[in-house]
């Protein structure tokens, strides 16, 4: 991902705020794993945003960091707990906590990263920090819905485009639009500002979970750290499996079926599966989706205040949707 | 458990207020599992000492609900992962969770547990609701710490009395102390009292757990609702099983040897292993160090102002160490 210098210094400070929490500490059985999922990447997205959104209102980064890092840390716990739920072995190119330690150990990382969000926010100094942790509970509630909604359409088949827009809604954009509104709220911005910075956050966030079902098709194992594939192989419902049955013949249809739910897909099923897709319009449709998510998350931030943090914002937005990971 | 019907009206208010978090919330998949595991009953211990301790403080029970619900979802969230974490099939005479369902529903029902707690807690309106916050996410901490401390216990043959002690403090009797500190802010006790109130809690915690730790030999699977001896069928450490080892002689030791972690343990053999225990004045120190616990606790309770609700909360803790169950 392509992101302008500005952006990538609030990517190391943030790193380095995460790098610091955990090492070392006692007993290690816990605090290991923890640190090890934390260590192993990922885009950072939510605490940019949310550090970003608190810019754009005219906060530093002093305001915000603590908020910022527990939202990522808060992401990590769903990481760690889904991966156990959704038999992943591999995370990010690493080997998951449950596949590289046990269960136990996973599920008790899990529970000490979300302990460790709240204990990160709550070193946050402002007046409005008891609306701040009522946000970020009922958007952790949320999560659990939606991680309990894609659980129980793993044993469905009719799933519709709308019930998998809701799922994602919980389960992706939701932690998404509340780091943007946190950052907005920290940074001392108008009620407007912070509704208009939440939305932007949202639909991205939408438009971000689309993209990232997408590339599980058209992606690489090197890039995506992951099995191609991967949610057809655990049959997984998503946009494109959605849109597919709901165009494919028959034919398309039975050939789709041998693919759903085999493990190890190969390079030649991902392709054929690629050109099944492209066959039926499927990925048109889907990008077109995409599209309009992203120009109505674009179109919120016209609604904020004119800055240089807005413009990353914007930036970051659209590094995220042209992303190839 | 005989109690003053002061206290039991006092405990049917707080399960007023638990039956009416979850039922009929949907989705099921997430909201079902977690009013299961509220529902299967629970002395409702950590609940009644937050009340008891706000109320001995001058406080109400308007003041103190929201607060006394979120240690008990909090409490109830460990039971459910613990119970993954060490296969255990029973809880309170009823089937775990995630073994009427399975591990994913109990993970993500303990996950939605944490979260419903931190809301609840978030109702309670007090000028220091901050400061209560974070006493309340050191304390979950503390308790992952715990636990992480008592699965790295189980492969280990070595685990000292004061290992145990710290464990037990950490996974056990920190909720209990936070309860009544917490209980203690919210009715506006003294810094000391406050403290004092907090001391009493650990030390009644601890005693609790050790009483615990003994009913798994000398009560029976009708009163504890799980099969006797379950701790020794999984090799758990305990004060039990440490101060047993450190006192049994080559033959005790060997006969011992014979129950650890044997599964499916007869009446026979729980008369067996209560024998050694006695022979070898284990029963009799583990008594001693619980009443030396108990009488920390009660006289902790002698330096806050007197009060009803204070000789309730001598009456509950004696109460809890005379229990059967």
């Amino acid at each position: 991902m392509q992101l302008d210098p500005r952006i990538r210094t609030l990517v190391r400070q943030i790193e380095e705020s995460l790098r610091s929490l955990f090492s070392g500490r006692n007993p290690s059985a816990l605090y290991e794993p923890m640190a090890y999922i934390l260590d192993a990447g990922g885009k950072r997205i939510r605490p940019l945003l949310l550090a970003l959104s608190c810019r754009s209102m005219g906060g530093g980064l002093d305001c915000s960091l603590d908020a910022a890092v527990a939202v990522e840390l808060l992401h990590t716990f769903t990481l760690v707990h889904d991966d156990i739920m959704d038999h992943d072995g591999l995370r990010r190119g690493k080997p998951t906590v449950h596949k590289k330690w046990d269960e136990s150990t996973a599920i008790l990382a899990g529970d000490g990263l979300v302990t460790a969000a709240y204990d990160s926010l709550l070193k946050t100094r402002h007046p409005d920090l008891i609306r701040i942790l009522q946000i970020f509970t009922q958007s952790l509630m949320v999560l659990c819905e939606g991680q309990a909604l894609d659980k129980t359409f793993e044993s469905r088949d009719n799933v519709t485009a709308d019930e998998y827009f809701d799922m994602i809604g919980k389960k992706t954009a939701r932690l998404i639009e509340t780091s943007c509104e946190i950052g907005g709220i920290l940074g001392g911005g108008t009620e407007e500002e912070i509704a208009s910075l939440a939305r932007f956050g949202s639909e991205l966030g939408l438009a971000f979970q689309i993209q990232d079902d997408l590339l599980d098709v058209v992606s690489s194992e090197e890039i995506i750290g992951k099995p191609v594939g991967s949610d057809i192989s655990e049959r997984k419902k998503t946009i494109l499996s959605i849109h597919f049955l709901g165009r494919a013949d028959v034919s398309q249809r039975a050939r789709f079926e041998t693919f759903w739910g085999k493990k190890n897909l190969t390079a030649g099923d991902a392709e054929e599966m690629g050109a099944l897709f492209e066959r039926t319009g499927t990925f048109e449709e889907v990008r077109k989706v995409i599209g309009l998510r992203t120009e109505g998350a674009l179109a919120s931030l016209d609604s904020i205040r004119p800055s240089q943090a807005r413009e990353d914002l914007r930036e970051l937005a659209l590094a995220l949707l042209n992303r190839e990971f």
